[in-house]
């Protein structure tokens, strides 16, 4: 007890001496000495300093960059509030957001089983591929000049080989799936215009159609993904002339459309003559067989297509492709320059390195493996906790599974009671377009151990079963006009 | 000469060969055997082998990729050509578009004297010191992982501490001016609204403001920049609540705003209650003493700012920071995060160690000497090559002379004749947001060497004293006639 008091004696020490340094000598930004020397300047362990940069860090003082030591934190304390009413009247009415998109991108927090994920974890990614690419890119400094705007040749070269025999004057590099969403949807509806999607849909692809003023009109799914002949009718109804889809492993439902839906969906884009945008984001996660072709290596210029590198190597880099053909593909070309959509060079190099290295490979075999023991986990887990929920696809690709609650379990409710027990999961009804069919949740096995999502989803099971507001066996009528009222 | 027709014969069979082996035994994108092992196969000369590479690749059947050898280039000949009348119909009206910002874009010629670019040549771009930096981010396999959707922090303490004691909290990273700016306005301003800038004004600007529909307003400018009399007559009679603006070495002017400008254009932002954008693209550009304070220093919420990195580094640097405080920084990040405006993690990191690293100071400081030599060589020559030319700003940083042509010579009459004579210069109309005043050019000093620019003004000379169309010497009255028909 003598050697604990003392520790902290020395650490209070070393904390208030550090906190005065920050205040008095230093500026935000500054580096502090290393715990080497800290530990020689003030005679203590490295433990001790430890903890004392922990606490300046707990009180904002300080932050932490793994590899380069400590920095004085910016200062907190704002000037006198200022009035921004102002600017109220200026902006105006706020566009129309969708929060729950902009929640995928806070980061998980600690302590928490990550079942909300819409990336891999970090032992799903190959972070030593990504490295050695980076290095052999950093090696190029011609990677720096000026690139041209629609990409490096070897690069968009290889996104075409992986449509067939696609040709690379109709690839557009871009920094990203979405950046591609948002920017084809500017280019081919004009603000106001409806847009069909898949009902359920990406959530993306909502957030960009809601944020651009456009209509997301649904068109209906089932366990095979869009029904065509609604399709057809939808585009009739609605006068829409784009319909955006997953057919390959969708985000949120796991369904792939079957061959001859493929053919079907093509039959009516090109009777009605309107475009389908087709995000090709999962198919580097098949778990089961290949992924089927996709729809745009059997067209003539109906289908945009997005292929992406973010989702099966890293969140991080951002580097996806567009191919359209006609005067669609000039269109997205004149948005991408005004916008800035440029990859940089050496990005594009890092990328071109990554898939064609032999580790390329190796790692979408590791995936394969990885993805399929976290969804059998995450199946079985269900079937033996779960038994009341309804799962209609099993995904043979991809990371998510889209499951039903039983009749007259609110789903947000649901999703709280888990988050209480500290597994996070999406309630569904942010996917729906338009109104939403209740009892729906997601579950992502993107960022979660196997065992992990054991553990999460019986925990989700107890959630379930006790009586909380959301589930059925305890409901009043009360709480019925309580979660009514939350719609 | 039997020498040299033995070599044209191997070189025949090497590429005869070849060409066999790509169209019969290889697909796109495959590599071609090395020089190395070629020499082996056909017991030639590695000479021999280049010129056969050399032959294919101008009839596109190879391209080549620096330090990685020859590769299978996309096969040209595309199916029966296919009917995109359609889209047409879909499509609409196409977009309000800029040729001349999409120009800018274009690689330069081979052979031409650049001086209409809007980037650093490659002597001037410290490739060094950025490839270091990329290696060391390379290393840090973390980078790879998420980062906050505003930038990774120590990337955020950086700019903000450019702008003095600015909080962290309101810097936003994205992935160039050019993005910043359109967000910027797409944030700040509906469709239709008017926006106020400069006259004549940074051509992205005006680019980002036509492809979003927003009016761009002129606001006249002298040798010291806006007026600020005639903003706060412009705010009144337009409506505007924004306006854009390059207070700093203003491209293409050169005009740097006086401290008394600057305090009387905050003075009126807050008397209407308006947004200034700021770009401050040429703040590390300064050729005499140090850029004057930006106006976003001085400011508590009507400048939203911009600084990037990619005018002092490299093109293919593209970080930039917005900042912007009250509930415009709140749109902003959504606008951000629907476009996905992020810049990769490893990509921040490689800037955040190359502004951090000695050798972004001395890069500076190199690059100072090299835009007055170059500045210097341009003012020169211009009184010696072109005396009848006016120049009303000699800039004290940035990279632009913006002249004008004596009475009656057509700008662009004298940008063809000057092209003729293979010297790039800008004729200026497309920088006005209106009506243009004539005879204006800009002239870049970006990108050529202080001999190129002495030797492509001497042409300029030479271009004005021509009797062409353009020049007002030999202009006859039908002349002027297609003079204005080219209006």
């Amino acid at each position: 007890m003598p050697g604990r008091a003392k520790a902290a004696s020395s650490t209070e020490r070393v904390y208030a001496d550090l906190k005065r340094i920050i205040t008095a000598e230093l500026r935000p930004g500054d580096r502090l000495p290393t715990t080497r020397s800290l530990v020689t300047r003030y005679q203590v362990s490295p433990i001790t300093v430890q903890h004392a940069l922990t606490r300046l860090t707990q009180e904002g003082l300080v932050f932490t960059r793994p590899g380069h030591g400590a920095f004085v934190a910016e200062r907190r304390a704002r000037p006198a509030s200022v009035d921004h009413g102002w600017q109220a009247v200026v902006l105006g009415p706020s566009p129309p957001v969708l929060d729950e998109f902009h929640d995928l991108f806070a980061p998980p927090r600690p302590g928490v089983v990550p079942l909300g994920s819409g990336y891999l974890d970090m032992e799903a990614q190959p972070f030593g591929a990504l490295a050695s690419a980076m290095a052999r890119a950093a090696r190029r400094p011609g990677a720096w000049d000026r690139v041209p705007t629609e990409g490096i040749e070897a690069l968009r070269v290889w996104f075409a080989r992986q449509l067939g025999d696609a040709s690379a004057e109709d690839i557009l590099i871009v920094p990203g799936g979405q950046a591609a969403l948002s920017t084809i949807f500017r280019s081919l509806a004009a603000p106001g215009a409806p847009v069909l999607v898949e009902s359920p849909a990406h959530l993306g692809t909502l957030a960009a159609l809601r944020a651009l003023g456009l209509r997301a009109v649904p068109v209906p799914t089932d366990a095979d993904g869009v029904r065509p002949d609604l399709l057809e009718a939808a585009f009739k109804a609605s006068g829409a002339r784009v319909f955006a889809c997953q057919p390959t492993y969708a985000n949120p439902t796991g369904a792939t459309l079957p061959a001859d839906r493929r053919a079907a969906v093509l039959e009516v884009a090109q009777r009605v003559g309107a475009f389908i945008v087709e995000d090709d984001a999962a198919r580097d996660l098949a778990i089961e067989g290949t992924a089927p072709p996709p729809l745009a290596a059997a067209d003539e210029g109906h289908v945009v297509y997005v292929r992406s590198l973010t989702k099966p190597a890293a969140s991080g880099l951002r580097v996806a492709a567009v191919r359209a053909r006609g005067p669609a593909s000039v269109r997205l070309r004149t948005e991408a320059v005004v916008g800035d959509l440029f990859v940089a060079g050496p990005m594009q190099e890092t990328a071109l390195e990554l898939v064609s290295s032999p580790a390329w490979a190796r790692h979408l075999k590791a995936l394969r493996s990885v993805l399929r023991a976290r969804r059998d986990a995450a199946v079985q887990a269900v079937r033996d906790h779960l038994p009341q929920v309804r799962l209609d696809v099993i995904p043979k690709g991809g990371f998510v599974l889209w499951l039903r609650l039983p009749e007259g379990v609110d789903e947000v409710a649901f999703a709280r009671a888990c988050m209480e027990r500290s597994v996070q999961v999406n309630p569904g009804r942010a996917w729906f377009p338009a109104e939403a069919e209740r009892g729906f949740f997601r579950l992502s096995y993107a960022a979660a151990s196997a065992d992990a999502i054991r553990v999460g989803i019986a925990r989700m099971g107890e959630a379930l079963r006790a009586p909380t507001p959301g589930t059925a066996p305890s409901r009043s009528p009360r709480a019925e006009r309580t979660s009514r009222a939350r719609r």
